[in-house]
C-alpha cells in the first residue's frame, strides 16, 4: 500500500523579531553569530561592559562584516533609542549577579531569554530576588525565561517530557558524563583541571567551584511533577588524574584534578526520588546523557555521546525566542512554555 | 563540597478535575481504571453505545466498586446533566468518524483530550472538519487535542523535542521496533498476524490495515520545524513469517503474515527530509525507540525496549488534561501546549 498526501504547512510571520545581544563572552559571541545566521530573527542592539568590546560593531566582533549596530554600555539608552522584543542574555550564572540587569531590560518593557543557570529555577536559591521580578514582569507585561542545554534540557525537561508517556513515576535517575578533553580552554580550566585537591576544596567550599544549577535542574523536576521533595542536596567531588593527561590547554599530573563529580538529589522524607549526577573530567570513557524512570511503563534512555554543550546552549537560547515572546508575562519557568523546538529561519 | 536546600513546591489547586470518559473499549476501559486510581481527577459521566455497556456502573465494569455513575448513550442529555470538564475520548481512529462526537462535545462547552490518531495533525488528511471544528471550538472557547504515544509522542513530539537543542537541523529519523509478541491478542490480529500475503494487501490497499498515525506524524514534525516539505507518502508492507510462530493468541505458518513494516517520509523538492519507520510484528528482536537528528549538533537517542503501547497511550491522554483544560481555545496539535509531564496526583 502506498499513499502520498500534498502538504501544505501553517504559514509563519515573515516578520523578523527585533533582538537585543547582552553579554558579548564566549557564549554572546557564539550567540550572535547563530542570530546573525538567522533570517528571522534582527539584532537591533548589543551591551558590554568590557572596554575593548565598547563603540565596536557586532558583525565585525564575530569576524564578519560590520551590520551597523555598535557595542553600548548604556543599555537604558539602548532601550529608549530602539524597539526591541527580546533579550539574549548571557552575562553570569547567579541570579543575585543579575538582578538589576534584569530590572532595566524589564522596566524597558522587553522579554528576556537568559543562560543564567540559577533562572532555570530561581525560586530555589533566592525565593524573595524570584518574587520580585516575577511581580514586576507581570507589571511590566513581559517574560523572563531562564534556559540552556544543562540546566534547561538534558537534566530537567528532557526527563519531564519523558514522565509524559507515564502513568506513575516513582523515582528519576539522569545520568551526564562529558569528556571535557573534547571541549574548549576555559571549560577544562573552569572544572579544576590541573589543581591540586585541596585548591579544588578551597574554591568548591567557597561557592567558586562546579557546575551551576544542578540543584535547580532538581527543584525543576520536583515542581513539575508535583512531588512533595522537602529538601534538595548536592555534593561536589573533584575527579584525580589516574596519570598524566596533556590537552591541547591544560597539562595535568597524577594525583591532581582532572574535572568535577557533582550530584544533586530531590528528598522526600529521607527518600531519594531524583538523583542527578553529573561527570564532566579530561579523558572521560563513554561519553552520554542517560534518564532512568522507574514507574509505569518504566524508561530507559540514553544519548550517544551526549548533548554536545556549546552548540547546544546557544541553540536553546535562540529556539526559545518565538514561545517566549508569544508567553503570558511573568518570570517562568521550562514547564509553564510550549515544547522546545528548533525552527527553520 | 556538600550543599542542602529546603525545598517548597509551588500549590496546586485543590479542586479535583471533573472528566466524563467518553468510549469504554479497550483503551477506555484502561483510561477509565487510571482516572479512578488517581485522587485530582473526579468521573462526572461516562458514553458508549454499547448496549452490553449502557445502564452499567463505571466502577464495576473495570472490576471495582460501583462509583454512582452509570454509562449512557445519550451524550447530549449528560453534558445538560452534569457540569463536566473534560472529555476523554477513546472511540476511533479516523477522525470523519468522530466529528459528530466532537461537534457534540464542543457545543456542550466541554474541552477534550482525543485518542483519534488523525486528530494529531487533522489538517493534513481532512483540512475542510480541521478548519470547521477548530472555528466552533473557538466561538465555545473549548479545547480539542488529540494525542498518544504514536502519533502524539514517540515518532513526532519526541523528535520535535530533542531539535530543541539544535541550531539547525538537516534530517530527523525516527525508528521504532515494537515486539507484538509481547502485546494483547487484539493489537496482534490488527497488524494481520496468520493472514496471507493477498488478505493483508487487498485490507491495505482498502485502507483497513496498518497503524493510524504515521503520515500525521511526519506532518506535525515538518510544520513544527517549518521546513517547506511539499509532500508526505507512505509506504505499508507485510512482515512475513519465516518460521511457524505461536502466541497465546495466535497461530502464524511460514509465509504467513507476522505483522506491518510502515514507512513515511516528509519530502520536500523530491528529497527526504523527514523519514519514519515502523516495525510492528511477532518475535521482533531488539525492540526499541531511536531518534537521529542531523544538525548542529548531531542526536543519537534510543529508548531500550520502547515505550511501551498500552499504559504509555492511556498516561498521554490523563497526562494532558491540566495542559488542555488550561490552553487557549481551539483545535490545537503539540506543539501549541506546554511540555507534556506526568503530575502526582
Amino acid at each position: 500500500m502506498e499513499r502520498r498526501f500534498a502538504f501544505v504547512p501553517v504559514k509563519l510571520a515573515a516578520k523578523k523579531t527585533r533582538v537585543v545581544l547582552y553579554g558579548l563572552g564566549a557564549i554572546g559571541i557564539r550567540t550572535a553569530e547563530a542570530v546573525l545566521a538567522r533570517s528571522d530573527l534582527k539584532v537591533v542592539g548589543a551591551v558590554d561592559i568590557d572596554p575593548d568590546k565598547i563603540g565596536e560593531d557586532v558583525g565585525e566582533l564575530i569576524g564578519g562584516d560590520r551590520i551597523g549596530v555598535a557595542v553600548t554600555d548604556d543599555s537604558a539608552a539602548l532601550f529608549q533609542a530602539v524597539e526591541a522584543e527580546v533579550v539574549l542574555h548571557t552575562t553570569s550564572s547567579f541570579f543575585p549577579d543579575i538582578y538589576a540587569q534584569m530590572e532595566g531590560i524589564t522596566n524597558a518593557g522587553v522579554d528576556t531569554v537568559s543562560s543564567t543557570e540559577e533562572l532555570s529555577y530561581p525560586a530555589l536559591q533566592h525565593p524573595e530576588l524570584a518574587a520580585k521580578l516575577d511581580a514586576l514582569a507581570r507589571a511590566k507585561g513581559v517574560t523572563v525565561f531562564g534556559t540552556g542545554v544543562n540546566p534547561g534540557f538534558v537534566m530537567d525537561v528532557l526527563p519531564l517530557v519523558m514522565t509524559g508517556v507515564c502513568q506513575e513515576v516513582t523515582s528519576v535517575q539522569v545520568e551526564r558524563i562529558v569528556n571535557a578533553s573534547t571541549r574548549r580552554g576555559p571549560l577544562q580550566r573552569k572544572i579544576g583541571s590541573g589543581m591540586s585537591k585541596e585548591e579544588f576544596e578551597d574554591l568548591a567550599n567557597g561557592g567558586r567551584m562546579g557546575h551551576v544549577g544542578l540543584v535547580e535542574s532538581v527543584a525543576l523536576i520536583a515542581n513539575g511533577l508535583g512531588w512533595e521533595v522537602d529538601t534538595v542536596e548536592e555534593i561536589l567531588e573533584p575527579v584525580i588524574a589516574p596519570k598524566q593527561i596533556v590537552t591541547e590547554h591544560v597539562q595535568v599530573a597524577p594525583g591532581q584534578v582532572a574535572g568535577i563529580h557533582q550530584r544533586a538529589w530531590g528528598i522526600k522524607e529521607g527518600e531519594k526520588r531524583i538523583t542527578l549526577e553529573l561527570q564532566m573530567y579530561l579523558d572521560a570513557e563513554d561519553p552520554h546523557d542517560a534518564v532512568v524512570l522507574e514507574g509505569t511503563p518504566p524508561i530507559h534512555l540514553r544519548i550517544e555521546n551526549g548533548t554536545a554543550g556549546d552548540f547546544a546552549t546557544v541553540a536553546t537560547l535562540i529556539n526559545a525566542i518565538p514561545r517566549v515572546v508569544a508567553a503570558p508575562p511573568g518570570l517562568l519557568t521550562a514547564e509553564q512554555l510550549p515544547i522546545p523546538l528548533w525552527r527553520n529561519g
